[in-house]
């Protein structure tokens, strides 16, 4: 068994008003300083199978189907 | 200027639909083997401080207060 984490973020120069809104919300509790803040996704797969190559493969496919909009959004993969 | 990364996913045995769904709709794809799929979230800050001492206290305070719910959710912090 394979463990991947799937990690999808925004591209630069894509608006994020979720980040934009976490952003003021950490002002007004009080954490000052906080100069940008961005909301990305994280998916912690388990794929049945002991082939690393494929299991690289079949993800990327994986990301590029479902887990990530590429036109706005980037994705990496890190296998245990 | 510190950039950090907070990925909060949910704690084991927390149910997660969103994962279920994800599992599901890969299977439909013709993703054989997909185990488990589980959803989480990740925030990328910057902060405008150089202590890195303080930025991680004070990361720590952002999740405990806004960014996860510690009842459900775990959270890591990852300093650059």
């Amino acid at each position: 068994m394979i463990k991947a984490r799937v990690t999808v973020t925004l591209k630069n120069g894509v608006l994020d008003p979720q980040g934009k809104a976490i952003e003021g919300a950490l002002g007004s509790l009080g954490f000052e300083g906080v100069h940008q803040a961005r909301q990305g996704k994280v998916f912690d797969l388990e794929l049945d199978t002991a082939d690393r190559a494929k299991a690289e493969t079949d993800l990327k496919a994986m990301c590029d189907k479902l887990l990530a909009n590429t036109v706005i959004e980037n994705y990496t993969i890190a296998i245990d």
